[in-house]
C-alpha cells in the first residue's frame, strides 16, 4: 500500500514535469503549463478510474496530487534555463511516469479481480493515456501513435507484473523490476529506434 | 435478452473491422489498428454508459468483447487484400454496426426508464460516437460532420423503434426491423447524397 | 436551491446560443448547430458529473435541458440575421455562461465538501470545458489556450465566492456578485487585451 502510494507520487511528479516541459516548448502562458503538466500526471489514472466507477477521482479527494503537481511545475518553471536540452529531460521523466503507471494501474486492476488482460489495458491506459492528452491539447501527434514502441512497453511491463505477481515473488521486487523493464524497453526502442512489425510490406 | 447481446456482439465485429480497415488505410502498426478497432467498437457505448454510471463499463467485466475484437482485426488484417475496396466495405460495416448499436442505445434508455428523446440521444451516441473518436485519431473530419446524413439515419431508427416498442410488436421483429431502417436510410442518403435542409441559402 | 437552478437555467441558455453562434460561423447544418449547442452548454458539467461520479448526468433525468437548448438554438437560427455582429453576441453570451457556471461549479464543490481548491477546480471545469469542446469540434484553438484571460476570470470568481460564503453573506448578494466579477474580469481583459505575464522575456 505505501509503495503502491510512493510509486504513484514518483510517476506524478515525473509526468508533471514532462507536461510543463512540453507545455513550455510551446511557450504557453503560467496556467496553460499548470494545466498541461496537471492532465499529463492525472490525466491517464483519471479516465482509469472513471471507467472502472471509481469516483470521485483521487485528486479530487487527496489534495496531494495538487500540491505535487503544482511544485513540479513551479520547480520545472525555475530549472528551465538548465533543463535546456528539453528533449532529453522530457524523454527521460516520461519514461519513468510510464514505468511507474504500468505498475499502478496494473495493481488497481489485480486488487478489482479483472481478468488479466482487462488489468493490462489498465495499466497501458493509465500510462499512456495522460501523454495523449497532452499531446493532443499541445498539437502534437500523440505519442502513442509514433513509430517508436511506446505502449508495446506498458504491455510488456505489466505482463511481467502479472507472471511475477503469480509467482509470490516479494511485492517491492515486483514493483521495482517491472518499473525498470518498462523504463528499459522504451529506452533502448527509442536509442535503437524499435518499432512493431508491419505488414504492408507486400504492397 | 439474449436478442439483445447478439446485436451488440454484430454491433461490436461489424464496428471493429470498420475501424481495422480505417487504421489499415492509414498504415498504422499492428498495435495501432488494434486500439483503433477497440475504440471504434466500444467508444460509443463506453460513453454512453459512463454518463449513464453504468460502471465498469461493459468490456472490463464481459471479456468477451476484447477476444470478439482481438478476432475481427485479426481477420481484417488477413483478409485486407481481398477487401482490396476498402471503402466500399469499411462503408457497409460501418452502417451495420449503426444499424444494430442504435438499437442496443434505445434499448438500454428504454429500459432505464429515461425520457423517449434521452433515449433517442442514448442510441445515438451509442452508434456515432466510436466513429467519431475513430476519425478524431486517424486525423479525419469526424463522420458526424460530414455532409451525409449520419446520426440523422440514428435519430430515425431509434424513433421508430420506440413507436413500434409501444405498440407491443414482438422484440424480435422490433429490433431487426428498425435496424434495416437505420442502414437503409444510410445507403440511400449516401447513394444519392442526401443531406439535411440548410437554411444558409440567403445569406 | 431555486437561485441555483435559475443560474444554472441562464448559464445553459447563454452556453447554448454562444454555441450555436460558433456553429452557424462555421455554416453547419441545423443538426452539428444542435449538437454544438447542446455539447458547448452541457460539457463542462457533464465532465464535472462523471469526475465527481455523479451520474446518470443531470441533463439525462432533467429534461428541460433538452427543451431550453433546443428553445435556444431556435431562437438563434430564427435571429441570426439580426446578430450581425455575431462575434460580439458570441462573446457577451460567452462571458456570461462563463459568470453563472463558475458559481454553479464552486457551489457543487462546496456541498460536496470538496477542499476549496478542488471547488475552484471544478467551477473552472463547469465554466470553460464546454467552450474547450466546442472549439474542438469547430476546430479553433481552445479559447483556453488563447491570450486573454479566460479560465483566469473563473479562478477570481470562485475564489471571490468562497470568501463571501465563508463570512455568511446572503447567498443571493454572493451569487449576483460573483457572477458580475467573472463577467467584469472577462470584458475587461479582452477590452484592455490583457493576458498574464509571461516568464519568456528572458529567452
Amino acid at each position: 500500500m505505501t509503495i503502491f502510494y510512493i510509486l504513484d507520487i514518483l510517476g506524478t511528479i515525473a509526468f508533471a514535469i514532462s507536461g510543463a516541459l512540453v507545455a513550455m516548448n510551446k511557450k504557453m502562458d503560467p496556467f496553460g503549463v499548470f494545466i498541461i503538466a496537471f492532465v499529463t500526471a492525472v490525466g491517464g489514472g483519471t479516465l482509469r478510474d472513471v471507467l472502472i466507477g471509481n469516483q470521485p477521482v483521487i485528486w479530487m479527494t487527496d489534495i496531494t496530487y495538487v500540491f505535487l503537481i503544482s511544485s513540479s511545475v513551479f520547480i520545472a518553471i525555475l530549472f528551465r534555463k538548465k533543463l535546456k536540452h528539453l528533449q532529453k529531460s522530457l524523454f527521460l521523466f516520461d519514461a519513468i511516469g510510464l514505468g511507474v503507471f504500468t505498475i499502478t494501474g496494473t495493481e488497481i486492476g489485480i486488487n478489482a479481480h479483472f481478468h488479466p488482460i482487462i488489468s493490462i489495458a489498465l495499466a497501458t491506459m493509465t500510462a499512456s493515456f495522460g501523454g495523449v492528452i497532452r499531446d493532443i491539447l499541445c498539437n502534437e501527434v500523440p505519442v502513442l501513435f509514433r513509430k517508436e514502441i511506446y505502449a508495446t512497453a506498458c504491455i510488456f511491463g505489466s505482463i511481467a507484473f502479472i507472471i511475477l505477481h503469480h509467482l509470490n515473488i516479494d511485492q517491492t521486487i515486483v514493483n521495482v523490476s517491472t518499473t525498470l523493464i518498462v523504463i528499459a524497453i522504451r529506452l533502448i526502442a527509442v536509442k535503437y529506434k524499435l518499432s512493431l512489425p508491419t505488414f504492408y510490406s507486400e504492397n
